[in-house]
C-alpha cells in the first residue's frame, strides 16, 4: 500500500487535506507539530480526534519549541496582539517566519524514513492570510530541494493550494468531513473568538459556501 | 553592520565557514543544533568555545530532538554501528535524513527575525561522505525556496562547498583558526577514535595538507 506523510494541524485545511490523501488511496502516516503556539493542546486533540476519524494507525507529536524561542509572531508571543481585522495587503504578524519550509522538511525527513512516496500540505494560496510560505511557487521549490537533498525522490501534494474557503468548506461537506471537529481560532479559548483573522476566514468561507459551522463561537 | 546566521556544529568545517565570515565583515548569529546526537555534549561545547574565539554575542542552541524521535540514523540510534569503513559508493548508515534541509529552514526563520542578509553554512561537497543534502545543488535549491518562502530575501554562503579536507585544513591553519577547539568524532569518548568515517576524513586532510592534527586521540 503506498504511503504519505500527511501535516495536519488540526484546522479545516490540513484536515480534508488528509481525506483527500486516504480517498487517493494513501495509508496515512499523520504528522503533528507543537510549538507552544497559544491553542497548542487545542490543535493536539483535533489532531487525534481526525486520526481517530481517519483510522490513522502511525501518528507522530514532533516537539519544535525552537519556534517560540525564535519568536516574532503572535501565535506563540502572547505580548503580541492577535490581529482582528489584517488587512490583504500587509503579511499580519500571525506570519511564523518560515513555518511550512520547517514542517515540510521535518516531514520530508520523516518520509523518508517512513519509506512513503508523498507529503501531502494542505496549504491554500489565495484565501489566506498572505502567508509567503503558502504559495504554489514556494511549495514546488521545496519539492525540488526534497528531491536533491534526500536519498529517494518523493511528491509534495497540495491539492488545496489554488482553493478559496468557500469552496474548502463545500468540498469538506461533500465529503463527509467532520469540520466540526476542527479548530481554526488564534485565540486559546473555550469557544472560537469569531473575530480573528483565522475565524473570519473560515465564518465567510461557511457562509458563501451556504452552510453553518457547527463549532461553538464566543 | 551587516548580519550572518552561522550554523555551526564544532566541527572543522562550520568552524572554518564561520571565521571566514567574520572576516568578511559579518556580525555572526551563532546557530547550533542539539538532537541528542552522540556527541552532543562535546559539540554543544566546541560551538561554545568557537563563539567565545570570535567573540559571537547571540548564541542559539536549539532542540531539534525530534530528529533522533524520526531516528534512523547512527548518530542518534545507539543500537546502530558507527561505520568505520564506508566506501565512497554508499550513503553510509550516518546519513541523517535531511538533516541540511532542516538546519537551513531553521536558519532561514532566525535569520528572517534577526534581520541578517546571509546564512553561512559548511557544507562540503566532494570530500564528504556522500550525503545528498551536502551538494551545492541542494543548497542552491534551498537559497531558492527561502526567497521565495519567507518575505525578504537573504544569500546562502558556502565558501567550502568545493575544498576538499586538505584544503579546508590548510585555509584554517593559514587564517589562525583554532582547529584544536573542533570535533569531528562520531563517537563519545574523551579522546577522537580516529578510526570512524569522519575521523578518518579528518586525519586524511591533515596528512595530506602536511599538518599535525593537535587534538587527541585513542
Amino acid at each position: 500500500m503506498k504511503k504519505a506523510v500527511c501535516i495536519i494541524s488540526g484546522g479545516m485545511d490540513s484536515t480534508l487535506c488528509a481525506y483527500l490523501a486516504k480517498n487517493e488511496g494513501y495509508e496515512i502516516i499523520g504528522l503533528h507539530f507543537d510549538y507552544n503556539q497559544r491553542t497548542m493542546e487545542k490543535e493536539r486533540e483535533c489532531f487525534n480526534k481526525i486520526c481517530d476519524d481517519l483510522r490513522v494507525l502511525k501518528r507522530e507529536i514532533l516537539d519544535v519549541g525552537f519556534i517560540s524561542q525564535i519568536g516574532a509572531n503572535a501565535l506563540t508571543d502572547i505580548n503580541l496582539e492577535i490581529p482582528k481585522n489584517s488587512s490583504s495587503n500587509e503579511i499580519p504578524i500571525t506570519y511564523v517566519p518560515f513555518r511550512n519550509g520547517i514542517f515540510l522538511s521535518i516531514a520530508a525527513a520523516l518520509a523518508e524514513k517512513e519509506d512513503c512516496e508523498a507529503i501531502f500540505i494542505g496549504v491554500v494560496e489565495e484565501d489566506s492570510s498572505g502567508y509567503p510560505d503558502c504559495k504554489d511557487e514556494f511549495i514546488k521549490s521545496m519539492q525540488n530541494s526534497i528531491n536533491l537533498g534526500r536519498v529517494k525522490k518523493c511528491d509534495i501534494k497540495m491539492p488545496l493550494v489554488h482553493l478559496n474557503k468557500s469552496q474548502i468548506v463545500q468540498k469538506a461537506l461533500n465529503l463527509g468531513v467532520p469540520l466540526e471537529k476542527t479548530w481554526s481560532c488564534y485565540e486559546n479559548n473555550d469557544k472560537a473568538c469569531g473575530v480573528c483573522d483565522s475565524c473570519r476566514l473560515r465564518l465567510k468561507g461557511f457562509k458563501k459556501a451556504g452552510f453553518k459551522d457547527k463549532i461553538s463561537y464566543l
